[in-house]
């Protein structure tokens, strides 16, 4: 993590999604927000300390009131270099101080509040004990989609970090695969997307033959034959924002199930994407993907949500999950990926990531959905 | 982070972790432990996971009962395979089903628990509703001293660790500063901390000049000039355990003044370690090197503790800070660096891993600490 991020944003966007954000939280009927340290912050303020330890870092939120970011003093030279940090006030607080009463003083005693999913609960239980007052959700509980309608300027970024992902699988797609491991291909797809612009790699699954059927293999040690079908699913920060997408392809000629199988989540992934439109609930994209896998007779084989929202983050809300009832608004990007998981034999899963546009969905991977041949 | 940490640990010695952390939990008066992904998970079971995600994973101990990792479907692949995982039952969760009603089946119902630090707020929130006759703790406020002090085989693989740090030191000091960027060097340090066996680096602070008087300082695109102070600080994972040193050097002749205060740290450092022994209170450590620059006039400018545990991680209990009465117990590391910190014009911070001895201290950096002159 850098000390601050190198987005092309100014103190004036942060503004505005502070003050947003702020008023969100009070048409939600909180008193205030409180964003740890984590995609929230840097979306929010530019800032992401160089590492996370057990020293509060806390930016409180408020309609009517200025942000203040709660900041060790150890911290604070950092924090005021963000981005974001000409459009809050910093609070710093020395080793051996209480941080929790130097916040509980910003918050009036009592009311009820957002607070970061990944906030430590050391520092919730802080809160809890020096104000007996207040109340707390998690952020994605009461408020899921802050972050989940992208601006133009978020959209072109996640656009450009979706076109390196697709640049990475085209080279990926000729290098040998037959005899060398796993962990080589992911390696070389880990380098493939740094040269590609990405700043962080955070995962590029390799499932070959049976592993593909352990939907988060990573990679292994195994050593990719003739005859595998082999699952890709790769992603990272592109200039602070992700990717996400998933090929499978095969060595040499598939057998006719192979074939079959992955027509079938071709299918499915058409179909989810082809759900996508304003107004939409999420769990219809996740309704659409598995009814054609269901259909087919492998409902039991699809065994995870067909996707998941993507954006300062790789895995974020919205989640496109049965049950899941939030409309989709134009902005909003997410997974769609659909899979078939034959325990023992192989995997399939194909993923782009898709925005909802004003009349429907716009793929930002345009990579061939066709089963691609390797050697 | 990887699937499983390959430590020369079996699934007996976690075991043994589990055991003595559900009794010493048990002696607290706690009716069991929650521990999320992270370092204490690591520690008790070998595991980490891929990715810590808003999928719930969390390890329930508690006395007379066999530990439980609860643990998402997708993910039980992986936890099957760490190392501690034949000592524990899995008990996973699928998509769209509750995971705190499944960890609450575990709880009884009601209780107090000690939960990790670093669980996420979400998490807790969840269990909190989910179990509203329930209470918490934080680890660290309840348990501090769970992973403090090192049995042998931890204490060769800390004095491993701190060897390659000093290996690094040994080799960074003969590379050219004058003329370089802060970050370059820093790049140095980082190749050589992997080259002598770290599988993580965690920081390689290159202060230089008045970016020396910013203790958290990293790495800019300062270019370092003669006749700068440089404050040199780096450290990471080498086989699961930490690392981390610090050694302030010279490029060029020092000044007077700038040997004056290097010297007095220097000293400081030399008190703080001479305060190690068993049944010391962690605060004598700190009060024996802050009397040093304080007694020199100094005082105002050493802001920050004397210094950190390390294990698993490179920042943990115990402290060594004003009010913290824990006695020191033989096999406990932490760190020994004072610092002194002139604003806009230099730093210097000197710092050892010691442990704790059965008569004393034993330093695990052994690096010349009289000011190094580079080039």
């Amino acid at each position: 993590m850098t000390g601050s991020t190198r987005l092309p944003f100014t103190a004036d966007d942060y503004r505005s999604r502070m003050d947003r954000a702020a008023r969100s939280a009070a048409d939600a009927g909180l008193d205030g927000l409180l964003v740890a340290p984590g995609p929230d912050l840097v979306w929010l303020t530019g800032y992401a300390p160089t590492a996370v330890t057990e020293r509060l870092t806390l930016l409180v939120l408020a309609q009517g009131r200025a942000p203040v970011l709660v900041v060790p003093t150890l911290e604070a030279p950092d924090a005021a270099k963000a981005p974001g940090a000409p459009a809050l006030n910093l609070r710093d607080w020395t080793d051996g101080k209480d941080p929790y009463a130097a916040t509980a003083a910003l918050l009036s005693g009592a009311g009820r509040f957002g607070i970061s999913d990944n906030a430590w609960a050391m520092h919730l239980l802080g809160l809890q004990r020096a104000l007996p007052g207040t109340s707390y959700d998690s952020l994605t509980e009461v408020l899921p989609m802050l972050r989940a309608v992208k601006d133009a300027a978020e959209l072109e970024l996640m656009a450009a970090a979706g076109a390196a992902a697709d640049r990475a699988f085209e080279e990926i797609r000729k290098v040998p695969f037959a005899g060398r491991r796993e962990s080589e291909v992911g390696a070389d797809l880990a380098d493939l997307l740094r040269q590609f612009g990405h700043s962080q790699v955070d995962f590029t699954i390799v499932a070959s033959g049976p592993n593909g059927a352990n939907p988060h293999h990573e990679v292994g040690d195994r050593v990719i034959e003739f005859g595998d079908m082999v699952v890709l699913d790769f992603g990272g920060l592109k200039d602070g924002y992700g990717s996400d997408t998933s090929r499978t392809v095969h060595v040499g000629e598939p057998t006719e199930e192979e074939r079959r199988v992955h027509d079938l989540v071709r299918e499915a992934q058409e179909a989810g994407f082809k759900a996508v439109r304003p107004g939409a609930a999420c769990q219809e994209v996740d309704r659409a993907a598995r009814a054609v896998i269901a259909d087919a007779g492998y409902g039991e084989y699809f065994i995870h949500r067909t996707g998941h929202g993507i954006g300062v983050t790789t895995h974020e809300p919205p989640y496109m999950i049965e049950g899941e009832q939030q409309p989709l608004v134009p902005g909003m990007c997410f997974s769609v990926e659909p899979g078939v998981y034959l325990p023992g034999r192989f995997g399939v899963r194909i993923e782009d990531i898709v925005t909802v546009t004003e009349d429907g969905g716009r793929r930002l991977n345009d990579t061939t959905r066709e089963m691609v041949i390797v050697d």
